[in-house]
């Protein structure tokens, strides 16, 4: 499946929704997205999985991690077709006190990718990061499908890590106006709330 | 993978183990099973994931569901082998409020399987359900890798559900014997072990 037509089976399963959306934020959006709804679809959650190997073809790593919940389904996809040992954190560890809080197995020093659906901002990202890097392993790389392009890979980068995506938002768009489910305005539109956002 | 095939590889990845294990709840156990290794090993998983097929066959359903967290990657499993769709509730939602309990596409009286690794009461499994059934999702069969013999069968079935199973631990056990991972002495410890729990 080429990366336009993942990208029309995510627009048609609802991942990825044009309209008017208000955050919690209070900000508001010309475009959603939200890649739990892969669990429903199978096939393209496969598909989803295999569009990051070549991109994880390129990285030394002995592990990949995985967050709940939203990683979880894609991660397990990766691996499908990859093969490659994976571990997840757990969100509720703190309350249990004995129980573990990464499940996979692991060593001391082992170099881990982080695998995750979409990434917006940076901060966010190396906040989970903690709980991995405190067992000591050495993460460098993240991998996700969509970079929302809101300044998330700029604030890794600042922190030493790097960034990698499979599809930009900005992409996204175009090959969405490209399969003309987007207006040359709408185009424009979502463009520009990728810049507004970004400033903010 | 013939099912002694896939028994052997969990007893090699250390999913069943032979040994004395205390229980929280004080039972010392000779064996100990626990299948959240599994996403070390993904090409066992997707083993696993495919061994639940032949029985998800004979059953007729709408959807898959799974609880966090040791089913979900095996609930992903199965998804890729026989491309059904799939849920999973969320352990968190009530923290949140306005969070989704149940991530994944359903309807009201969706007709909905339960997949999890292990049985071992039937009355844990039952509450489990609750917020499935709270959402108007019909719930009648349950499907397992191991059925542990400890009653949950029993228990599930006054409850008006059916449990399936991909092996039964006494069949695990008999498997490992065959196989010479077991002596006489310990098959029999191992069995008998399962016939103490039962009747505590």
């Amino acid at each position: 499946m080429t990366k336009k037509e993942l990208v029309m089976s995510l627009y048609k399963i609802g991942a990825i929704k044009f309209g008017k959306f208000t955050f919690k934020s209070g900000i508001v959006s010309p475009n959603y997205v939200d890649l739990r709804v892969l669990v429903s679809y199978p096939k393209v959650l496969s598909e989803v999985g295999k569009s990051y190997v070549p991109l994880l073809k390129k990285l030394s790593f002995d592990r990949m991690a995985g967050i709940p919940y939203a990683a979880l389904p894609i991660i397990a996809a990766v691996g499908f077709h990859n093969h490659k040992p994976w571990m997840y954190t757990r969100k509720e560890a703190k309350n249990y006190g004995t129980k573990k809080l990464i499940e996979g197995e692991y060593k001391k020093g082992d170099k881990v990718v982080l695998i995750d659906d979409v990434i917006t901002t940076g901060l966010s990202k190396i906040e989970v990061l903690k709980p991995l890097e405190s067992e000591g392993l050495k993460i460098k790389d993240i991998v996700v499908y969509i970079d929302r392009e809101q300044g998330g890979r700029e604030e890794l980068e600042a922190k030493g890590y790097r960034l990698h995506s499979v599809v930009r938002l900005s992409e996204v768009f175009k090959l969405l106006h490209q399969e003309g489910i987007l207006s040359d305005t709408q185009l424009q539109e979502n463009l520009n709330s990728l810049k507004t956002r970004k400033s903010l």
